[in-house]
């Protein structure tokens, strides 16, 4: 594998699934596979899991990461093509990609979306750059639009614990104080797609994710009815769609709850927000998966990179 | 062992100076220990020779150290129960703790107090959170009000430079221009209590430390009179127990001078300010310590977890 | 060799660029010189290149790199003897120096000059006292007044592309917006002074280097005569050395162009700024060594490292 940007990229997801479960069960059974690789962490916004997770993805894998905030260890970089760099970037994206390049054996790069220009951020531009400029291969760790190293862990966690043959999968939008990105979302949406699943979208009118993505996928308003008889819950914040980048709804009565729960199992991809998102009788009941989700990333990670360092 | 918050969690102290002592000379006998282990070290507050001594420990054990400043890597994180978060924070301890725990075989902590509320830093309710969250051992690289790793460390340099049974130690408060915790403080008390020593305590007036932990320890208020004869002076600054975090006094009459040390070793955990805690001769004279107090942070950390290492 | 802090340090540059070249062509030839060996980078300053060649080049020996951000990760640091420290810095270089040698087997730090005051930066009073107090080998990753990782592996550049026994290499200011460091000039000035080219200068008037570092190197403040026949044009900007640190000078008519350059190959440390300091045609043309010169930073550490370890 050459790079891996999108939930598109996995060619066959059920023996992707069966290979993350393997490497779960036997975590370092490819410990020597990436001995005196390095993978290059670049960071242009926060976080916990994926940080935490691809590092130690790496580690069981015997690769050194080498972590990078872009914002605060370096400088701004410029992504316009024919620019007079005479303002405040420093770098421009053709040099910083291809320099990364030398040192790293592959690049893994989180940059959020602005959410304010939907053509700009649908274009993908920073990571698009990185694919365009770096000579090695590049993973997303969450891109403007798509976040693949979720979706792919949440495929493996359904699969892990549903009982059913096909079972009901719900992706409910839930409030949020921020306006958030659509990525986990795209990606979740991508990744029931590609599983034997029968699977909804339920959100307030206005919030309908981008329908290059939805396709087919059915979207119910009423949360209560998509949540009947639901196997899996997947709550998850985003902002609109439609109205780019704009918070229309705060209605608290999306919040998902144990009753509107029933005998679904729950998952976020975290950070949740609680009592807002879901109430803590979701959170802390049993039938919460976030947490195995979160083992998951490591798995899902590993699997990318093992697949890359196979074709290195 | 299960985890190292306090220096209560030491079950023989002078086992554990001997055992440290041999790790001091020959740092890499249990090379291969940790390997293929990692420890998650997290900041929540600046941090040089905790964050350097401690990485260098796991690395003489061969485990991968994975360094995060909460704050600047990731976001803000909620410790109160049945919160809604609609504010600013975005992720719960118990979620943050447990998905930490996913990817580290031990969590190490540093999480100052407020110096604002009392009840809340005695609670300690970050190292607390972390405990009870987190499903891998947890350890202190400060909390709010101890500093476990300084206060064996303070331990081995005194066993390793004393020519007597039983010297004599004085703990001296010293002048400074912030509000300083109690931490190294109290985990120095709780140490000599410890140790077969004679220990007092020099402080102005209202700079008494929690009763709870001084107990039976003398504290005396002439700074002469308790110096006298002393082998071994540690200066450290600290704000007022009783009038919680402020500063009733900046005599700069307090400071430790060569003349004062007389023929004592001298000791302070660093950072030192000097010719404001101690003056010039006394930190660049053969009795001062700090250098090898430094050194000695190494195998404190590395000792406490080669124990966890060996409980995992 | 006991510290590599300036070109000077290079006993014998031809057989230091024959050695990089050797270890460019076999990364991993000594990849257990440096086991257990800790290489600590302390940066007062932002790094892209030097950040992660340097780790790379310490893990290309075996060793384990820790990375430290000094103003992020700690606090201020105390540079004056005898001061009394009652304002913002919390700990002297004396102690912050020889702490850090307690777990570090060398220390490689970057510290910009103020360019403010001139006979500050010449003092190189940051690195300066790294060496003075550190009690392991000091490396420059870039300090006030020179860059010798840099000056090195623009030689070992040269001395792979060259097709003639003795090329005419230019050294040309450029424009900027910013007050930049005469670090990578003086660097590049000394490593060319010790190789055999025919190595000239050219800078508007009032933007002459420091002469105790040009020496008899000629200086032609007409770009265009300078330029004739290069068969390396090396662009760069810095402020004025006379006037010392502004900027006198914003005429764009310096950048370099693809015109200019003629049959010369192009050349920069980077990060670059594009059509300000040269112009794209320049930098997107197969006559850009820009990316192989940031590839050739991790050799010139490597070897510096190496020359280090077999000195412990």
């Amino acid at each position: 594998m050459k790079k891996y940007t999108s939930i598109n990229d996995i060619d066959n997801l059920t023996s992707w699934i069966e290979e993350a479960k393997e490497l779960k069960e036997n975590p370092l059974k490819h410990c020597a596979l990436g001995t005196k690789k390095t993978l290059g962490l670049l960071f242009f916004n926060t976080s916990l899991r994926t940080r935490l997770s691809t590092q130690k993805a790496a580690l069981n894998l015997g690769m050194d990461p080498i972590v990078m905030n872009v914002s605060g260890d370096a400088w701004g970089i410029e992504f316009e093509d024919g620019s007079i760099m005479n303002g405040s970037t420093a770098e421009h994206i053709k040099e910083a990609a291809a320099v990364v390049s030398q040192y790293c054996d592959m690049i893994a790069v989180r940059a959020f979306p602005s959410l304010k220009d939907k053509e700009q951020d649908e274009a993908e531009h920073v990571l698009k750059a990185f694919m365009k400029y770096a000579s090695v291969p590049v993973i997303s760790m969450e891109s403007a639009t798509e976040h693949p190293l979720q979706g792919f862990t949440d495929a493996i966690t359904i699969s892990e614990n549903t009982k059913k043959k096909r079972p009901k999968v719900v992706l409910s939008w839930a409030p949020h104080v921020n306006a958030l990105p659509h990525a986990v979302a795209n990606s979740f949406v991508q990744a029931m797609q590609k599983m034997d699943v029968e699977f909804i979208i339920t959100n307030p009118k206005g919030y309908n994710l981008n329908s290059a993505i939805t396709k087919e996928t059915t979207i119910e308003h009423d949360q209560i009815v998509a949540l009947k008889n639901a196997d899996f819950v997947y709550a998850k914040n985003w902002s609109s769609y439609e109205d780019y980048g704009k918070i229309l709804n705060t209605d608290t009565a999306w919040m998902l709850t144990k009753e509107k729960l029933g005998n679904a199992k729950f998952m976020h991809c975290l950070p949740v927000r609680r009592n807002l998102v879901a109430e803590d009788a979701v959170l802390d009941s049993n039938a919460s998966l976030v947490i195995e989700q979160a083992n998951n990333r490591t798995y899902a990670a590993q699997l990318v990179l093992k697949k890359i360092l196979e074709n290195l």
